[in-house]
């Protein structure tokens, strides 16, 4: 284990106990990490149908179809190997293509998979201007924008409160910069944002999801890294307008951008005090988009293999990145775009798992840092003459001989007491 | 005179009554526009050394020296007759070189110079982060942040208040959007700006020149015309700060940039319902600067020639900018940045006039708008029988025999008495 990142470690003082509530003194135990307090995420697109069902007829799939050559099993595998963090796709499009029947069921049944397992889990987005219902554009023609607003409002009221206590943390607002003068094809949130202004939006989005879940994490997300991103978070904070973090999207197909570009934007977006989430992380296992594309959309293309020498570059890029990423103390999430290739966003080979299921070099050097060189693996630990055990490791949860611990920020104690005198144990029971 | 321009043209019945106070019936009159209301203008720094005395010694000059082989008289007349609006440098490190002596008087001798023959004198920037003192990078690393803006502070009252009555126009702060994120120089307003973020330093320079002078036209001005902009100037708004004005610099030193892209960035900027100030126009007459450059002040070249080439299509490329923005019904200022190539910006044949003195053919495109097609020249005229007689015109002002009235929006009425019976007349009197 590494100590060179201070920020992310912590130390614990832990008294073991048996069940006689005796210090279990000169004890060989086995400790563990078992989950990161850091958010390494991923989308669970993939998910909705496996889980949830397949998509309902007439609608068209989020992005992914279901991902070729895996079964529940083996994918489900391959992402909670790696991930703790799962966002899901509620764009209003695809989630209620038909007015007043929205695809509540499967969402629920996804996301509840991921909860089972551990997994936190994020919804993406409440409020953006693309992947919108036909209907809605309609609606703003004839019954104009104040009822666009009603129903967007119902909108986020409806998913925010709905899901609550199951998905607690949400990309409440998208791309809000270019919002109002986004102009890749007419649609009712764009011209709400150009009416009424990106700080009212943000403002509407924010106070309606606050509003009907007080606990909630609220994520601002843009892919805009420019200055246009820092005004509008200046206007939105002078404004009153309370965000939980600040979301950064790095979709990278034209290339990784290296360690000083990322410090860079990482800390112009930190000297607001609030916490980073790298929302949308991509890097590519193919050639490169070509970098006159402004609009990533605008690139379609027949094939986009992923090659050797990508996929080498690939995992380089991906190591570089989430070594930048995990060093910069205000960074709390990072959510890579994608698990494998099959279905991928613009046909793109962003994957970490190629099209037929097997792991490319980027899988295994995302392993190497999220459960390896970051993580503590079961480790063989004797405690003192007092039963206590100093155990130093990133922040997170771990296990001594199968009863539950933590390690927070600093230097902690903890009272853990075993069911059992010697390992395994189980059942185990925290105090304090 | 054109018609298609309704919202920069009104229509007034005169009544023209003689010494006697009777209507003057079917007389001969000479109708004449003297004033445009619409704010043509030019900056006059080169003015400061002529009028105002000798740049003292061991201070940079602003931009120019003195242009070559112009007097005051010469270059006055070419300045006079096209423009009624004059820009004078207060850049902070030219005004106030050593801390507590600014050089006010020269600064108000010319002031009162264009003051007295009709034009309109605006200043230019109370707030900005380039073309600063050294002293007062000093003093922010040995006194802190709080001094440099107490400091700040003081310098827009001192100036807006003790130039109020004299100039009453101000750029109150100049490119807020980069200030905080200025890499091409160490300042110390960028320090204050990063430190307490742009809406403050926005704040800061409106509220302190609107206490010191309630009566002051204050714009907020800047060079990026992206969302960035955008996004600044609705955080501003949301946050209360009262702007009169939305400045927007063209620098066009890497060509013309379009008709349809001029229309589209008065689109966006117009939909805040704010008067439009294209503060800072410029177009050369020679070689385009390389598009590559991103900041404008790195290109540095020996010798930067105006072509016979280059001076046609800038005379074209004026009065295509002119047209366009003069159509537009939210500006209000067009500022031509420099009416000579003598000591222009960057040393860019950027100006109307060479430096041998000559017009270019831009002058004249733009005299032949300006005292052309948007002008009403001498012209006679008769009165009706009751002594009526309509005028429509560019808003601004005329005179009748010698005898001033002005032309405002819509359809206005007014009676003018003139001092004698028949033209020319002299000593003129308005009434109503």
């Amino acid at each position: 284990m590494t100590t060179s990142l201070p920020h992310r470690t912590g130390e614990v003082a832990l008294t073991l106990l048996g069940p006689d509530d005796r210090p279990l003194a000169d004890r060989a135990v086995t400790v563990a990490q078992t989950r990161h307090a850091f958010a390494f995420g991923n989308i669970g697109f993939d998910f909705v149908d496996l889980v949830g069902g397949p998509t309902p007829e007439g609608v068209d799939g989020d992005f992914g179809d279901a991902p070729g050559g895996l079964d529940l099993d083996r994918l489900g595998e391959l992402w909670l190997n790696l991930f703790n963090t799962a966002t899901l796709p509620f764009y209003w499009g695809g989630y209620e293509p038909r007015r007043g029947r929205p695809d509540a069921e499967r969402l629920t049944r996804t996301a509840r998979w991921f909860a089972e397992r551990g997994v936190t889990v994020k919804g993406h987005p409440l409020v953006w201007h693309t992947v919108q219902p036909p209907w809605l554009l309609e609606l703003a023609r004839t019954e104009g924008l104040d009822e666009v607003e009603r129903l967007q409002r119902a909108r986020i009221r409806d998913l925010a409160g709905g899901f609550a206590g199951l998905v607690d943390t949400w990309d409440a607002i998208n791309e809000a910069v270019i919002m109002p003068v986004f102009a890749n094809g007419d649609n009712a949130v764009t011209r709400l944002a150009r009416a009424r202004g990106r700080i009212h939006m943000v403002r509407m989005a924010f106070e309606e999801a606050r509003a009907a879940n007080p606990a909630a994490t609220l994520v601002l997300n843009d892919f805009d890294l420019s200055s246009a991103y820092e005004c509008l978070i200046e206007g939105v904070l002078e404004a009153g307008v309370r965000i939980d973090a600040i979301g950064l999207q790095t979709h990278m197909h034209q290339g990784y951008r290296g360690e000083e570009y990322t410090r860079d934007v990482l800390d112009r977006f930190a000297r607001y005090g609030l916490p980073l989430h790298l929302t949308e992380t991509t890097l590519v296992s193919g050639h490169l988009m070509p970098p006159e594309i402004e609009d990533l959309n605008d690139y379609q293309i027949p094939e986009w293999p992923s090659t050797p020498e990508g996929e080498a570059r690939q995992a380089d890029d991906v190591a570089r990145h989430y070594r930048t990423l995990f060093a910069h103390p205000a960074v709390q999430a990072v959510n890579y775009w994608g698990l494998t290739d099959q279905g991928a966003w613009l046909g793109a080979p962003a994957g970490l798992v190629r099209s037929d299921g097997t792991r490319k070099p980027s899988y295994d050097a995302l392993e190497g840092l999220i459960k390896g060189e970051w993580w503590l693996p079961p480790t063989g630990m004797r405690t003192g003459p007092d039963g206590t055990l100093t155990v130093r490791g990133f922040h997170g949860d771990y296990t001594v001989d199968g009863a539950p611990f933590n390690i927070a920020p600093g230097r902690t104690t903890r009272t853990v007491r075993t069911s059992d005198a010697g390992p395994p144990a189980a059942g185990p029971i925290v105090i304090g």
